[in-house]
């Protein structure tokens, strides 16, 4: 359920003015820190505090199939979807390297992988049913799974004891669902959102992009956001959904990190559009159709590092800049405090 | 003296492969870790192995005053340079918030500000004149003060312990010094070379550009990059340069700011090329001539972020990036380690 759910804008003018003032009389040229001021003000209206604090950051990794996979449309087998979670725990993927590196808790969740894992330590097994069924074919959730997804990532959050949660996934298959969600929800046409996934070949692209056309055909009633998740996403991507809502609602601080990750946004923005106040876009992805998700959402993003990995690396790598940003509100000087000069009319 | 100065190249071809053959069998998609993957492969190629290591990373910010500022072309006072090495020593400035945030020791080097600090704690003095002459009348340096200054730069750099040096400066004034020096050394237009420094109005970065193209005019047979520094850069300018010169020597990671650091850069550089085999250039500079004076060295930028700080604020920020990139190098599992499925054809 998500009837109960109301997410506030976090934009106050009067807490801006003061944030603002704080930040222009930092000794530095006005404007100076760029993006990071930016990062600043945005922090403080999400905690409403001219003193913003980060706490126990956190990343959860949402796995998850896709039936989709039975239409050729990865260039990676879909083992590799129960695989990267055994690597996950084992901690060598990327996503461990970055969150370790970072200070970052990482929390691996079950969402819907179609491998039986047993009780794992380090593993959260909220598996709504292993893996989807194949959108080509017909919806990829019932309503009622979706549905559940969506409770299950709220639940999730309820648990955490930070202010910061980064949000990652696994998934073979997961960029097509991803650039189906987008097409539908915004009009783009499909072949601009799809792009090579993990390696695709242009061919390979081609017939991804045939696979969706179909598919959107096929289900072509389907509009309301929930419903176009049910259809075409993801249990991972869902829970996402579910978790974002529930952390924005509780007034975290969202690290988004690609294009995954930015479609299950995409659905919670249709939902809730106070969210995108709460989200930091961490990088714009080498898939393709990110640029254009981000466009689409009016969102620019922190870093481009031609990344498309996944798993919430992007959102582990922008963590510093969010800690420099709040960092130098905290903790600089102010002209008057260091006995600096300010600027003078040229 | 500069003569015994020898930059080899960090490219070398056997290495090369079996960096790329390490990255490429890591649990992700080849290519995937996009920016990253190129950072690591410089990092073990500057340290001729596969699996290097950082050290006791650290700035040196470097500070100097011009006399150019007497024809008023700067947004802030002369004495903000002193009065700011005053909030470095103290801790308030922007650089140290971001040193200490990322584990980099700073140092703060007077090279050659107009003011006397007398012995402090802190601050390493190597002076060599109190500011520089105006160069709209006359050379900035003599020969033998530029000399002195980047011998003092190589001093600095063989005092250090690690194997990463980012590069800062606090100088007003020091945006046109820097601009006539890329003007000079790339023959791009004074006017793509200058912008707003600290903070000018349109009708001061007019005026800062017409000093400029009046001093070019005065010095007209100065064409030598070595002549160039000398008569239009500053001491703290030519201090960095004969640092960077040291450390590439010593095959230190050296991490680049922004477009004062890069005008420094741009003179190591036209005396020895490879250093540019050992730079990470660490961000795009807001101030408007630094995409064109990455352009001219034919090199990309790690972040945009919209800053025009300086203090090396820049190199600061991506160093988190560089340790993610020499981390995942030495941390991630490969596909066989963790028993992940490589791709398949499509």
């Amino acid at each position: 359920m998500i009837s109960d759910l109301h997410i506030a804008p976090a934009k106050d003018s009067k807490l801006q003015t003061v944030l603002q003032h704080a930040i222009d009389h930092k000794t530095k040229p006005p404007g100076s820190l760029g993006r990071l001021e930016l990062l600043a003000a945005q922090i403080g209206q999400i905690q409403q505090t001219a003193s913003p604090v980060l706490r126990d950051p956190a990343i959860i990794v949402f796995a998850g199939d896709h039936g989709v996979v039975a239409e050729g449309i990865s260039a990676f087998p879909q083992d590799v979807t129960w695989q990267m979670v055994e690597n996950f725990l084992a901690g060598g993927a990327a996503i461990n390297v970055f969150a370790r590196q970072n200070g970052i808790a990482l929390h691996i969740v079950d969402s819907g992988v179609r491998h039986e894992f047993g009780q794992r330590d380090g593993l959260t097994d909220r598996k709504v049913a292993p893996g989807t069924q194949n959108f080509a074919k017909q919806a990829a959730m019932s309503p009622v799974q979706c549905a559940e997804a969506i409770r299950h990532g709220r639940e999730l959050v309820r648990g955490l004891s930070g202010n910061v949660l980064g949000f990652g996934e696994m998934g073979i298959g997961n960029t097509t669902a991803a650039a189906a969600v987008m097409h539908k929800l915004t009009g783009i046409p499909v072949a601009d959102c799809v792009g090579a996934g993990t390696g695709l070949s242009p061919q390979g692209i081609r017939h991804k992009q045939q696979v969706i056309e179909a598919a959107v055909a096929l289900h072509a009633g389907v509009t309301a956001p929930q419903e176009v998740l049910a259809c075409f996403g993801g249990l991972e991507i869902a829970m996402m959904t579910g978790a974002m809502l529930e952390a924005a609602q509780r007034r975290m601080v969202l690290l988004i990190d690609g294009f995954i990750v930015s479609s299950a946004l995409l659905v919670a923005a249709r939902l809730q559009p106070a969210i995108l106040d709460y989200c930091v876009f961490s990088h714009q992805s080498d898939e393709s159709g990110h640029a254009r998700m981000l466009d689409a959402l009016q969102v620019s993003p922190v870093l481009k590092l031609d990344l498309r990995l996944g798993e919430g690396t992007g959102a582990a790598l922008v963590y510093p800049m969010v800690q420099a940003a709040v960092n130098f509100l905290n903790q600089m000087a102010t002209f008057g405090d260091a006995r600096v000069s300010e600027k003078t009319a040229d």
